[in-house]
């Protein structure tokens, strides 16, 4: 006997809302969907799914609401006219934006009696309903505990973060950056290493080595953060900003742009001239905070 | 009966000196050292190794003599003056700088008919003896294969890259680059995360996630690389650049400074429109390489 999986509505089908409607349907939720270019919904109609004809008619189909588009000027664009159809509802809001923007549409649905709940994908799309998704969440724990199991049909690791909306934006926002800037760098090394002769996939191999490095890092600079204090155990900031010259200098001499290190560069001396070369980079945590205007 | 192990001298005792020497030391090679600052030999002597009086002692005690201070500058003030010992032995400069100035200290060697292998360390300290150590080598081949046996009780891995002396460097400069612009995002990333009242512990598992994503990123990368095709599998350069405007905008209403992606984001900016908005960042090599002076 299978129990009577609950309805959900999923706004937006970009690949990543396709791939959590894909999910729902795949666990056995009833699954209606809408998005502004319909076609986009085809295959997922094919797969069992109600195409509703506009997002209140869409949202009217159940008591969970998900929306995933471009960004929170997206979200806006289908919310705001349909909050009356939202009231009494939850809707959970899986779009990338700023927390400045998750906690004013918290403020939004609060004002309309929408039970909100924020949220973030930190996965690719092809790991929804997998082992590998991972979701953030904030607002209200009962709303979260309430959806826990329907939210579960998406795979993977689902953390509620806490009360305050903006903090899986926070959580975002801060994660990407990781994750953008790791990508920048790896995209200006490969550059650096073809511009010496070096091929792509003799370098691959290496690169990934290095990157190896960073999760140990990671809870290096937590701690130190915690404990305010920055010891240099493996390498100062004064020789980090040594081997950024040397970078920046072979990138020049190539004629290239010195790449993210290139602006980096300058904070780390500011850091040196401080009085602290011999604390390692993770005082660059303290020097962005200290010098917030 | 144990083999008698081939002498090694070490010149230069930093940390990563020190290292090298005691992991000599550790697998029984008669071990020679040298440092400007006669006082960081100590703890090896008391290991059993040989303070020698000058650089050109030290060099006289065995075939194979080994560098690494802090970059070539200091190299060259070492070993310039005892050109006419290193004649006929073989010189490892295990010292971190440029491709262009390994080039130009094994032109110097070859005139002063000294055999000369340039390396790179791309492990820390703590990595040397152990199975994680990680060494490049470029420069003759079989001066090379003469000492490799020697140079394994470092430990770990050693590839020997190719005959051009500037390759090791070559590879040390884009590895490093990678690691530090990551470090240089991790730093931005938790002081963003501070400024949105995010602990670093708690920030800590989720970075550690979200930079397990890397090592397939940098196998797609390779291979678009090489195929020369940057189709947007995961998402588009043109997606990336709202990211990159998100977080940059989320640093600045906190009054901080936008981080290594403020540098990159008009790159990837000028990527879009140039009309490959639909590829996917690692259009960016590309656009480094292209836009040389
Ligand atoms: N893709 C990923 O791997 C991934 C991973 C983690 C998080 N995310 C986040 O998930 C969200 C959705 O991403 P995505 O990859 O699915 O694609 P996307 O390109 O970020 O968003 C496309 C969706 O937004 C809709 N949209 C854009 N402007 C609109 C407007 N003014 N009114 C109504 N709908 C509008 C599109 O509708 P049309 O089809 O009509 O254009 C489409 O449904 C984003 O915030 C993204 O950052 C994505
Ligand atoms: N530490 C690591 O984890 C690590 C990892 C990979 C690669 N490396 C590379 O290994 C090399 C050595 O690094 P390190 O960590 O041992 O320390 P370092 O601070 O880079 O170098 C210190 C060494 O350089 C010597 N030195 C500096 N200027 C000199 C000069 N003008 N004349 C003679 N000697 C001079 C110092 O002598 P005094 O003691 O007299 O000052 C000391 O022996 C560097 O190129 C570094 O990039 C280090």
């Amino acid at each position: 006997m299978t129990a009577q999986k609950s309805p959900v509505t999923v706004l937006g089908l970009g690949p990543m809302g396709q791939a959590i409607a894909a999910a729902f349907l795949a666990s056995g939720h009833p699954t209606t969907v809408w998005n502004r270019t319909a076609s986009k919904a085809d295959a997922l109609v094919a797969k069992g799914a109600v195409l509703a004809a506009s997002p209140s008619d869409a949202a009217a189909a159940g008591p969970l609401v998900i929306v995933c588009v471009l960004d929170y000027d997206a979200s806006d664009a289908i919310l705001l006219p349909i909050a009356d159809v939202l009231k009494g509802r939850t809707l959970i809001n899986l779009t990338a934006d700023t927390p400045a923007r998750s906690r004013t549409a918290a403020a939004w649905a609060a004002e309309h009696g929408i039970d909100y709940l924020d949220g973030a994908v930190m996965s690719p799309t092809f790991t929804i309903g997998t082992s590998a998704a991972v979701l953030l969440y904030s607002g209200p724990e009962e709303s979260y505990r309430a959806h826990a199991e329907t939210l579960s049909a998406l795979g993977g690791s689902h953390t509620h973060l806490g009360a305050d909306p903006g903090r899986a934006a926070g959580f975002d926002l801060a994660l990407l950056n990781i994750f953008w800037t790791s990508m920048s760098g790896l995209a200006h090394s490969f550059a650096l290493a073809e511009a010496e002769g070096i091929d792509a996939a003799d370098f691959a191999p290496f690169a990934q080595g290095i990157i190896g490095l960073l999760p140990e890092s990671i809870t290096d600079m937590a701690e130190k953060l915690n404990r305010g204090e920055f010891p240099a155990d493996v390498s100062s900031i004064a020789s980090n900003v040594a081997t950024m010259d040397h970078i920046i200098h072979a990138a020049e001499s190539r004629g290239m742009d010195p790449g993210p290190l290139g602006s980096v560069r300058p904070l780390a001396q500011a850091v040196v001239e401080a009085g602290h070369g011999g604390d390692d980079i993770t005082r660059l945590t303290r020097h962005y905070l200290d010098n917030r205007s």
